[in-house]
């Protein structure tokens, strides 16, 4: 059974001509969800899809009431201040609106007048966060990521033995959690210096970016049950950027027992943007575990995993420092990397975190841990391109960088190409470091 | 300048005879806050205060009209089916609507007659989380626990040298929180067998509980500001029981590098009843810390701290096993100890908290950790207690544990008591294991 549709169709072309450039994210085929209001009008914010340059308004498009039958409950819940209703609402909700948008958007589609009267140019918009996330677990998948920095906290134990078999992840904090644009102090913390006894209290001096991307929990599970791997992409909404921001410094020091705390719950940015999995149907790939490794313990196994359980999503860093902010001067990437090179899939995150019984929430946000690649120039931090701060990172305008530094802008970006099919992008998640408060 | 006012006046005594008897946990002088309705009543939870054997209806009171001024605007939000606002408005707000009720449930109090009229009999109630929390923080305060479980973890290396700098805290998981009487089934999960190369899939067979204080959190700062130490108890709604259920296989195998997951997010159990800092007042004693220990950084230490900034709660840890609930006998007490014992205070977790910049939000819960005290019966979990597992915990039925079986209930409870002041109690957070889910 294909899971490709007519959404997927490369040959659609919207009515909007944005839609149909080359390069664009947010093509006829892609259809994210955010939400939005016009920048600065103290309006409600509402549920919003990309297309092209601008967002269909879908409280607008609401109450035009253009949309009927299951496409229309699942617009009422999509058009919410924020999308936990749309997201409970599960697969077949979020499939009928997709079509119903899909064909309303189409060159040709009666509904193009509706359509327009809906429309706002992004350039207008501002975002929030797109759903209450009740919790956000942190997870740390790439297997190149766990290796690199582990030789750098514990250079003599680089991977520790359960990393093969258990999906690794932690819980971080929700209320930090804040939209493309986010501006945030430089921590403050203890750290100890190299070869010190005894710590010190400032700013930190180790700030990192890492790339991940998140993934937002769709209907979930009641406390008590768990959601078995081949059912769990249909607890799983959609995908978007996050930029899991680390003080490397504070980690160090406060990490051993109970893992990262203030080192990381200072500010998390993700994008506005929320790419459905169905939106990326064309970009599955199958899921491999090398050979010599230990395979997967049976709840964290099928047949469906192998064939077609991996993203292929491709994932870039870029840094615009102040001076080339002044200067006008182009964003300089730092990391570029994919998503299948991830060593856990979406749906094992989603099973082995109920596999306890833990319940997962409407809304609940997973991050994929920094999903760097297997060759050093796809690592997704400063931590590991610095190799631990040791190796100055080289910028095209003879800047140079280490860790980063004040008014440092971090913009993450993600898309998915390949010959027949069309782009679909994941748009940025910008975030800006401002000076320590002191 | 005292922090006691006529409220903690031990000679007062209420019209309600029960909350006059010896032993009592909810005297007229403590009036802790739930949120609670008539069981199985379907009603709207609303708030309530506890007083004696009842149940003061804050709603109900609300409609009564006999309070007025910032006690009214008080009750207002204290009568909602969450704490959160009334958390929110903070320190004049709580105090204001504690002395009114303290008037006006006094014998002789004009009130009395409009006060009986809102009474709810705590043996007819059912309760509920009484906030939303948004974020779980989970401390590790007791060093004398830290150092107990580090010799099991990590025999060569018990206590770590963060330990006695950083007060150590990780992210817990918010939506899995309940309120006593909850059930959970025995978590299923990876595991490493001693001795073996490979992980095994199956129930946990090391399931303990850990004896902590949980602290609900008031006013909060907003992202990028800090609270100082001498004013982090201003943020501090009340204290509650908590226990962090933990398997501790699972821990084992799973909490490198990233700290405790699936270990303990499947359920974790706190009392009904908060009670308030302004009702801990006369258990307030002094801070102190080993001289030959370092002593804290800056922002870590003040004159208050040493002064008044430690509290004297005796808390413990009950057994009731299903023999022993069939046979109608009385639970066994595992565990007792103080919260006076703790390495670091509840100012100090929060200060510590938000000094990168972290935003604390009405409503978010802080658990002390497991809090053993400095001899080994004052160890506050079984993983302590049976020294791993190598020693049977011996019960009066005759009965042993090692670990928790199916049917096993553990109630925590706790309560300040002294010469001159006023019996302040928490009720009891109960909690009991059912079967794996297979």
């Amino acid at each position: 059974m294909s899971r490709l549709n007519e959404t997927h169709d490369p040959a659609l072309q919207s009515w909007l001509a944005s839609a149909n450039l080359a390069g664009q994210d947010f093509t006829i085929q892609n259809l994210p969800f955010a939400v939005f209001r016009r920048a600065g009008s103290g309006e409600p914010f509402r549920g919003g899809v990309a297309i092209g340059d601008a967002i269909v308004d879908l409280a607008k498009l609401a109450e035009a009431g253009v949309l009927d039958g299951a496409a229309a409950a699942a617009l009422a819940a999509a058009a919410q201040p924020s999308l936990n209703d749309f997201m409970a609402q599960g697969q077949a909700a979020w499939s009928a609106l997709r079509l119903a948008l899909s064909r309303a958007l189409r060159a040709g589609s009666p509904l193009e007048g509706a359509l327009r009267e809906c429309l706002v140019a992004q350039a207008d918009a501002e975002y929030t966060v797109p759903a209450r996330i009740g919790d956000y677990t942190d997870f740390y998948t790439s297997i190149h990521h766990a290796t690199n920095v582990g030789r750098l906290f514990r250079p003599d134990n680089p991977l520790l033995p359960n990393y093969k078999w258990v999906p690794i992840g932690y819980h971080g904090r929700a209320s930090t959690i804040g939209v493309s644009g986010q501006t945030f102090r430089r921590p403050l913390g203890q750290t100890l210096p190299p070869g010190a006894e005894r710590p010190v209290f400032g700013p930190s001096q180790r700030l990192d970016y890492e790339l991940e991307l998140g993934i937002f929990i769709g209907p979930g599970n009641a406390q008590g049950t768990s959601i078995k791997l081949d059912d769990a992409e249909a607890h799983v909404f959609g995908l978007c950027l996050l930029n899991d921001w680390s003080a490397r410094d504070v980690q160090a020091w406060e990490y051993q027992p109970l893992g990262p705390f203030l080192a990381k719950n200072f500010a998390t940015t993700i994008s506005p943007w929320i790419v459905t999995l169905e939106a990326l149907a064309p970009y599955r790939t199958e899921w491999t575990r090398p050979a010599d490794d230990p395979q997967p313990l049976p709840y964290l196994e099928s047949e469906a995993l192998r064939r077609e359980g991996a993203f292929d999503i491709q994932i870039e860093a870029w840094l615009e420092t102040a001076r080339m902010r002044e200067a006008g001067e182009a964003a300089a990437r730092l990391s570029h990397s994919s998503f299948r090179h991830s060593y856990w899939s979406v749906s094992q995150m989603v099973a082995h975190h109920t596999v306890n019984g833990c319940g997962l929430m409407p809304g609940d946000l997973l991050g994929s841990g920094t999903e760097s690649g297997p060759t050093p120039e796809e690592a997704g931090s400063l931590l590991e391109l610095s190799a631990g701060g040791k190796r100055a990172v080289a910028l095209p305008n003879g800047e140079e960088r280490r860790f980063l530094e004040d008014g440092d802008a971090v913009i993450l970006r993600g898309y998915c190409e390949k010959a027949g099919a069309a782009r679909v992008g994941f748009g940025e998640a910008v975030g800006r470091v401002l000076p320590a408060a002191l």
